[in-house]
């Protein structure tokens, strides 16, 4: 096994990531088992059929014609390449592996002599803050080094390698001076340095995120804040313009931060990240209050309606969170990677697998035209004009593994819970739970080596009240067992799983007077006719029912239901109405929403308790 | 005098306005001299300095060089010549007649031998959808008429209806079948009729209005929401889409159906303005919800931080509302006119005349970086790129004395109470109030025929407890007088003035748990430092303040203020800190906001009363 992340051994981790884990069923392992069987094979279809392939022939020379589709054509290929590379990790399938061949010989064939490899631009880096031209190499590079991992294949490796050498040949101090407006070179720079040991990687990519801030954007004439470039990323204290951006960026700039040792720049992403889920972080990890410029909203601006949340921003915010996580140690950017990827990323695939949803709201309302092709009053579609979220979906959920444990010198952290195997350093642990649905967690080891060592269990913030092998442990840290372990020998872990009725602080303007459901890792969402009218009175049950949404515990409540009446003026006098008819709904993870048809849906639920 | 609608005698009219009146001084007469000393001059000085003027000097080869800005250019001359006749008409001065027929001179030089006019377009109706052509055509045609009316120069009607003539020539059944992106023709092309005649300009403003809803924007690959094309005018059941675009194709929808007659037509518009009332405004009036396609939101869909309700959209708000009062006589109409007049329209304004907000939220944050050029974290500025709203504002103020009062065969009824005086059917009537600081209107009879008719005066839906020379009359219609009424005869209405605490229906759902304060016609907003952090106890005082924000009456407020904390993670179990340090704080009408520095302000106050 292996996985997208794989910091050298200069490296100034605190943990460092196991690559040798494998997810053996329950919730994520169905949701790979879908993303292997529907997504990734539905994938390689659209490339087909949106024109993403035919445009690199075109590039090539081999077809005629004019490329279509937005400028970021190209990284579509290069994600759909990296999820297949991890699909084919987590099962090898030669059909997968002659598919990723097919479309890394038209990549390869696009190439230019110089390294250049574009099918959208004509002109290169004419306007770069749009072009996307560094974004889709990053994308490659990423694709490539995937590639390269899991399957041996060098061919899209000696692409990313012929690109990035003419990137470190063009762009950095004293030659061109400009960066692109969609980060994610970074992290694919950086990614490539591990893989190949090319240290002027590394260097661009530290130059890149050291280069923002300072007018590069300005200078041809955009407003720099969409793009991440308004503030050094060094001197500023937030996130801030188009969500997706700003998390890629942070992402590599963190990857930087661990392969150089850089203090200063961790200290300031640690600021970043502890801004963001202060002041502009969803109660389901969704990132970005704003539809317009799909961008972080100002501090406590979190609109559960109007909730852009893009499925992306999700992937970027697991992204940075784990190397948060690599970096310093802290569980705490374990609990917030755990709460986007239970909730407002995985909300961005159907059950099924292979349909999408763009923007994640905590609100939909009755009877809502969709105006918008992103708008999820659609539902979940297969793919989409700007098809940036189905293949970041399918790579993220084929490289889920990898987001199970660390190292470190002294032993394993168990990171996240899911059923199935941990190897490193000489140990190896199989781990049963029906997490998150049970709070039971069980981790029994199979094979050790013959000296003291520590498993350290991570207890999410939310789990006070968790027991390991019957001692209370504190939640928000790791739980630590440390001793000369045997083959055989088992711990239990028990995090409390009853239902938390959850509201937000009095800065938080649109859900005043509303609370939320969270059982576990899980955000619950009613979904029911009357959604837009209903009050919260009390929790009355949690049951797991095998035959709903795929099993999941479904959370019953005891509500009121008022009749809509619509009055000629919205404002008045105090006093609106009757409270409403008494009546049960029920709740379900927030994930697996419009799975059942599109209706009115809430999170935030107006609060009836006295 | 004159005024911007002059329904014909034919009209459907159940009230014909009065162009007779004049507004002697009180806010709205303070608002008309500084836009007549401060904007409309710069208005003029603008149009230079953004290139406005020159690209008609382009276009009729008398410079050289391309034209700059965005394609509606052109637009913001007519507004200002409309604002310049309205002025004038207001108070005559020469040289702002010589300016106007300069900027006439400047216009008519660039028009085709066909009639055309347009100085950015550059291959005619190639896309109407974007281009604004008939955009322009339609803010010509309201200012050549203003100019004929105001001034008695035909000039600029001479060009209008040379391009009228064009427009007749060119679009319609059986010849090119196409609307434009943005209404206003209609409404144009119908002031045009009423001030020559020319019923086939009447034709195809209602040729335009039908044409709406049957794909022809579809047809250019737009998707038709946005511009107000997806549903056909007749079957519409509510607002959607662009706000300035929806609200000017109903008015101009209002203007057909009150030319012609139209029951069905005229039905479909009161069904929607019902519908906008009751689920799409603001309680300052505003429109729109988003900044999203500056559109209106979902029903109830009501943030007052990202309200994005657009200056012009107030203006198109009012020009509907009065259209729909004069066809139907319904004073709800009036009431709707008057709180988009005095809340979410003078908000545009600064109280120096010449610096706008194309923006006014209701609610702004402490330290907000305003990353939008529109952002009302600016400040109000004295133009934009995008122009709409300046000169807009311009025209509106300079004309408001054609909203003040509407005759029928049986008399006179005053809609707005403002100090001046009403000539109408023989009458000449004087109005004494200090409205709306103070509730008390005196009308005195200057003037009257030797014969019965009726006063009426509207008794706004606010006013429960209203008094009529000394009897209690009913809010939410006219208090009648009917009599033979002599020169020197008196009335007095009493409109009670005490502060209203209003709150919002339960699916309003950005602004549970809140309270806004009402007095008179005003809105009211807390502009303080604290303002993210207080919660609303009870209203102390309201006393009139002529050193503060040029004479407004002030609200006290009792308050609680906490303390901000910064929690690492806004959401939780319940109870979040401490009530807060009791405090007072004022409270100031919602339009003069941001006339002190722009800092946290709110209209709904998150309500602290048990």
């Amino acid at each position: 096994m292996t996985g997208p992340l794989l910091p050298t051994t200069e490296a100034s981790c605190r943990l460092r990531p196991v690559t040798t884990a494998r997810i053996g069923g329950g919730l994520l392992g169905a949701r790979q088992e879908a993303n292997g069987r529907a997504a990734v094979p539905s994938g390689h279809e659209r490339l087909g059929a949106a024109g993403n392939l035919d445009n690199l022939r075109i590039a090539a020379g081999e077809h005629a014609g004019e490329p279509r589709g937005p400028v970021f054509m190209d990284s579509d290929v290069y994600k759909w390449l990296e999820a297949a590379a991890w699909e084919y990790a987590r099962a090898p399938r030669p059909a997968l592996l002659e598919a990723q061949r097919a479309v890394t010989a038209v990549v390869a064939a696009a190439q230019r002599a110089d390294g250049y490899l574009n099918s959208m631009v004509r002109e290169r880096y004419r306007d770069l803050p749009w072009s996307h031209e560094h974004y889709c190499a990053g994308h490659l590079m990423q694709a490539a080094v995937a590639q390269s991992r899991a399957t041996g294949d060098k061919a899209l490796l000696e692409v990313a390698v012929r690109f990035a050498d003419h990137l470190v040949a063009t762009f950095g101090p004293g030659r061109t001076e400009d960066v692109d407006g969609h980060p994610i070179v970074e992290m694919g720079l950086v990614e490539l340095y591990r893989e190949t040991g090319r240290r002027d990687y590394l260097d661009l990519a530290r130059w890149f995120v050291d280069a923002r801030g300072h007018g590069l954007i300005e200078k041809h004439g955009h407003e720099p804040t969409y793009f991440s470039d308004r503030v050094p990323v060094r001197e500023q204290t937030t996130v801030e313009g188009h969500a997706v951006r700003a998390v890629y960026l942070t992402a590599g700039a963190a990857d930087v931060a661990l392969e150089t040792g850089d203090g200063e720049l961790l200290g300031a992403l640690r600021r970043q990240f502890a801004h963001m889920l202060a002041t502009k972080t969803y109660v389901t990890g969704g990132l970005g209050s704003r539809w317009e410029g799909e961008s972080f909203g100002d501090p406590y601006e979190l609109p559960p309606d109007r909730a852009y949340a893009e499925t992306c921003a999700a992937v970027g915010g697991i992204q940075w969170a784990w190397r948060m996580l690599l970096a310093t140690g802290d569980s705490s950017y374990a609990d917030a990677a755990e709460r986007m990827l239970f909730n407002g990323f995985l909300a961005g695939v159907s059950l099924s697998g292979a349909e999408y949803f763009y923007v994640n709201p905590l609100q939909a309302r009755a009877g809502v035209h969709p105006d918008e092709n992103r708008s999820p009053a659609h539902g979940r579609r297969g793919w989409f004009d700007c098809a940036c979220c189905p293949p970041n979906v399918m790579r993220t959920i084929a490289s889920l593994s990898a987001y199970l444990a660390t190292t470190d010198d002294d032993g394993i952290q168990i990171q996240m819970y899911a059923p199935g195997t941990i190897e490193a350093q000489g140990v190896r642990l199989a781990v049963d739970t029906a997490y998150p649905w049970d709070g039971v967690v069980r981790v029994r080891v199979l094979e050790a080596p013959p000296r003291e060592w520590t498993l350290s269990l991570r207890v999410p913030q939310w789990a006070h009240g968790a027991v390991l092998q019957g001692d209370d442990v504190e939640a928000g840290e790791y739980a630590d067992l440390r001793r000369t372990w045997r083959a055989g020998d088992e711990v239990e872990l028990r995090l409390p799983m009853t239902v938390r009725t959850t509201t937000a602080g009095p800065r938080v303007d649109a859900v005043r007077g509303c609370v939320a459901l969270e059982r576990g890792p899980l955000v619950y969402a009613v979904e029911h006719p009357a959604a837009d009218d209903l009050r919260f009175e009390a929790v009355t049950s949690a049951e797991f029912r095998p035959g709903v949404l795929g099993g999941v515990t479904v959370v019953g409540l005891a509500v009121r239901v008022r009749e809509h009446h619509e009055e000629p003026w919205p404002y008045g006098p105090d006093g609106h109405g009757s409270p409403g008819a008494r009546a049960e709904v029920a709740a379900v993870p927030y994930f697996a929403w419009a799975n059942r048809g599109v209706g009115p849906m809430r999170v935030w639920l107006p609060d009836g308790r006295r």
